[in-house]
């Protein structure tokens, strides 16, 4: 059986990054050295993706290793940050070495397709469980925020909603062919950067769907001071999700199910044509769902209560 | 019960971070903001602490939260890095506010000393485990790595050896009095940051000695191409270790215990003075233990073939 240090070299030690990923010193001392842009702020944050909690063990490694990056990821794309580096802590019960290159394979890959270099990490024995912090960068002033949402502004999100939940609905049916789109978009979700890149400028706030759209949207609210009105009948759901859910499931999932990873912005209507162009280019939808008043408090929904879903959900034991 | 939001808020959130601590954004949003000095590299490292693979879950709570922040510092400490950030991800079995609030004050006393910002981290539901990125600053070429010994260099090591290895021995002889320095060097050992700063244009190459002394070694010996020659009477055995432990098993948790996180440095001899006035400014001892040679391998030691620590031992089933 390989050791942790055959392990970390056999599979996570990525081909040496080019000149241009600002990395003097990569994978193999105590640190990575990174060399950071000269007036760029770095935008950092960790995220956590634990089995059976966040994802399904039996789901395929490759999906596992990609949506634990993906996830992160989506963090850069909420602040309109550009992803530079990545460090992923494993936990693993077992040192399977077939399903260990598969989960790098899915990893690898979004690093590839997102310019993300892998600088570090490290292998525990525990229950499976992958921590991705993700690094990027953006420029002094322009990094989007949940503060900033003011009455008036329009709120929209891009893309499509109740996928994750959706696609976890299916698994749970014992769906497990990931060319169903709702499985693919809850097992292998697309990290909105490009979106996010192309937002900075023209939204006054951006968070990404992770919790569901509605503890989202509280999120920017709460942080913004203000409230907002929904119209329910404008969400996108997700293609085939009514004909996979029923129409009143679909539209809870759309508000509440959580793992969309898409963005929802706040931004002056004005400039939502702007904003649409841009994701057009990207082959991405932006569509209105709601403005934002300064009373406070969410209209225009009635889900009986509740909320996006949570780790620790209140009053469990 | 508090729910994962509420748990971040409570124990994660530190008072909002002085105008030095390059932090423009901290906790609370998407990602953290962070202000990097024009002209640093960034060393970042991340390292995971399982209950009862690192440390013992019964330890108390506050030394669980300083000791795993300390051993990602001390990466930084073997590059010679300012410590600036970090990240926290931690996983819990049970929501236990009175241990929590006793993790938190130990992780913030040691972000306090460091003077390291905590500005994010997630709250997942799971086996005990704490994953700590750091993030620290160094000038472009002055970082110290594990390439660059240099044969004829004299190795030495910051401190005491053994104590990590002797502290673990008598927590599992039933020891609990932190008042004894051996435990106190296991659960709450000094990541050597002053030290390692210190050293900068002093030694060829750096590491820390977490894995054991030998096996730290053989990294080093590695990364430079070169061996070494030990003098085991000359390991600085940490005060009360042979007491412990016997005057064999002494030796053998200085060479192979881990977990001193003390620093390990090739540096040229007539450095040696400069580099032992440095850290007696520290309080802090420099012992030279060998020399580097051309000739690959380590000579100078028998230890039967014991070699570092590690998570999945090879042959383990």
């Amino acid at each position: 059986m390989a050791s942790e240090f055959e392990l970390i070299a056999r599979h996570f030690t990525p081909a040496a990054p080019g000149p241009d990923a600002g990395v003097p010193l990569g994978v193999g001392d105590d640190c990575a050295l990174l060399a950071p842009r000269p007036g760029r702020q770095l935008a950092v944050s960790v995220d956590t993706s634990v089995a059976n909690v966040h994802f399904p063990a039996a789901a395929p490694a490759d999906a596992i290793g990609y949506r634990a990056l993906a996830v992160s990821l989506s963090d850069l794309a909420a602040m309109g940050a550009e992803p530079r580096w990545c460090l992923m802590a494993l936990a693993l019960e077992h040192n399977d070495e077939a399903w260990l290159a598969q989960f790098a394979r899915g990893f690898h890959a979004l690093c590839e397709a997102s310019k993300t270099a892998l600088v570090g990490g490290d292998v525990t024995r525990g229950q499976l469980s992958i921590g991705v912090t993700v690094m990027g960068e953006v420029a002094a002033g322009e990094a989007l925020t949940r503060a900033g949402a003011r009455p008036g502004d329009t709120l929209a999100v891009t893309g499509s909603l109740g996928g994750g939940a959706g696609g976890l609905a299916l698994w749970q049916r014992g769906e497990r062919d990931l060319g169903h789109p709702l499985l693919a978009r809850y097992l292998k979700p697309t990290p909105r950067l490009a979106a996010g890149m192309a937002l900075r400028g023209l939204a006054h706030a951006a968070i990404d769907v992770s919790d569901g759209l509605l503890a989202d949207l509280e999120h920017v609210l709460a942080a913004s001071g203000v409230g907002a009105r929904l119209e329910p009948e404008a969400l996108p759901l997700a293609n085939g999700l009514r004909e996979a859910l029923g129409e009143e499931a679909a539209y809870r999932a759309a508000l509440c199910g959580g793992d969309d990873y898409e963005l929802l912005v706040s931004l002056p209507g004005e400039r939502l044509d702007e904003a649409r162009r841009r994701l057009a280019e990207q082959g991405l939808a932006l569509t209105p769902i709601g403005t934002v008043s300064a009373e406070p408090g969410v209209k225009g929904v009635d889900i009986g209560g509740a909320h996006g879903w949570q780790h620790f959900p209140g009053g469990e034991p």
